[in-house]
């Protein structure tokens, strides 16, 4: 089939799949989400991104109603069933369905499962990429994966208006994320990158970036970087999971990086070789 | 009828509304939206509250697929429709129907309204109300009644639990406003309230009992104050589109205000009676 969704033990297609409008993430969203995406019908880092999926909800204190093994069988199955190898998996649970009001306690609705799969392709990692930078005006639970996107909307927009892939946020001096992936720097052989506080989403690529780095014997400094550093950087890169390592060669009109291409080429192709190891060890199961 | 929904042409009772799940509220709280109570069908504040949603809308970039006239018909309608006399009306635009994803230049979607009323009475201000205080977290963005609102649903629900009535929000020692209302204090016969800046929303009803303060000679300043400010105010009050003049007796467990009865007992009269006169002159084409 093209695509797939599921909502609340419901299946269809995404386009006819319906839902109440007493959601709550209509009104609030009052949410949380997770999404990956596939090489040959296998999902990316699947396992982490659910197990981040419930760790995302708890946080919002949302029990997802379902549990992680069946809600991984019923994943791979989708990517199964849908015909183009290469998807965009969602997964998103909110609180569920009742006359709006802000707190939850006393609601009667059980939280609501939402999956979706359709046809999506990575990040091409053989092409440079353009940004634009923007202040962050987001709040200050970006750490966890909500439905409150608004401002990602904007930024995105912001960067699309420009001819740009990607929106770089900073607070202040400080470069935090991006509209919607995590940003990184090389200097001096080094990678450097965010910490994981309030401020960024701790990105599932961004992850394995960072363990593959220390593998490969390239330091990592996990410290708040500025947008002068950035700018100075040897390479800079961005990561999601529709990213798993791209290149950065221009931001608000000016060339960046470009002067370590070696050590970016060594990220980008463990990067590619973790992914194709981890197709042919799901592939089986999948296919 | 009990109540009464809208959505793109339907119509329906709120719980019997369904949507399509790719709405963009789904996914990213993509839109804006107001709330008005009424008295004997008449909901307060129309022209205003309908006003800043218009003007919420456009700064959102999404365009309001109704006109004013033809919106304000409807609401009216439908509020002489709803057997109860005491209403609460709600009016959502969201930018459209699309498979999920961030920028709205292409989507082929147009902008989604929705509206509701169903049964719900003011805030009595008759009675005294409780508050917790809670750090604001929010984005920077709070001067827009947008549907990313989970910090305020977070903040309610610890409201609720400590069996208190509202969440009185501050950025460090500087008062914002509330989960869901602005929060005003008297001190030596002057009001003073939080100006409105991108930390508040710029409430009616605040703007409303601003005016009203004017017109009885009650000085105004319209200056950030602090949680200390408030804690050692002479009265402490909140307003909201459900509550016109409440005033708080209790934050975070200490006693507060209560000593100038006369001066909010006049604040609240003088709500009445523009409340009593709204519905007057409205009243013959409602019911």
């Amino acid at each position: 089939m093209e695509n797939i969704a599921y909502y609340n033990g419901k299946i269809s297609s995404i386009e006819e799949m319906m839902i109440p409008m007493n959601e709550r993430s209509s009104y609030f969203g009052d949410g949380v989400y997770d999404a990956m995406f596939t090489v040959e019908h296998v999902p990316l880092q699947l396992d982490d991104h659910l197990r981040r999926f419930y760790r995302s909800a708890r946080k919002i204190e949302i029990e997802i109603p379902m549990g992680f093994d069946e809600l991984r069988a019923m994943v791979l199955d989708f990517c199964k069933k849908v015909d183009s190898p290469d998807q965009m998996v969602y997964v998103q649970a909110t609180r569920g369905v009742g006359m709006r009001g802000h707190a939850y306690r006393f609601a009667d609705g059980k939280p609501s499962l939402w999956i979706w799969v359709k046809p999506d392709v990575l990040d091409p990692m053989d092409r440079d990429y353009k940004c634009i930078t923007m202040e962050d005006t987001r709040f200050l639970h970006c750490d966890i994966k909500t439905l409150n996107l608004l401002p990602s909307v904007i930024y995105t927009q912001r960067a699309e208006e420009k001819g740009c892939d990607e929106t770089i946020l900073h607070r202040g001096d400080r470069v935090t994320e991006c509209a919607h992936s995590n940003v990184h720097i090389l200097k001096n052989g080094k990678l450097k990158t965010a910490p994981c506080d309030n401020l960024i989403l701790p990105g599932i690529t961004r992850a394995h970036r960072i363990a593959q780095c220390h593998e490969m014997g390239i330091p990592v400094i996990e410290e708040p970087f500025t947008v002068e550093e950035m700018m100075n950087a040897d390479e800079v890169f961005f990561t999601s999971c529709s990213a798993l390592c791209c290149r950065i060669t221009e931001i608000d009109g000016k060339p960046v990086g470009g002067r370590d291409p070696q050590l970016i080429k060594r990220i980008q192709d463990a990067a590619w070789k973790e992914a194709m190891e981890e197709v042919k060890a799901l592939s089986p199961s999948v296919r």
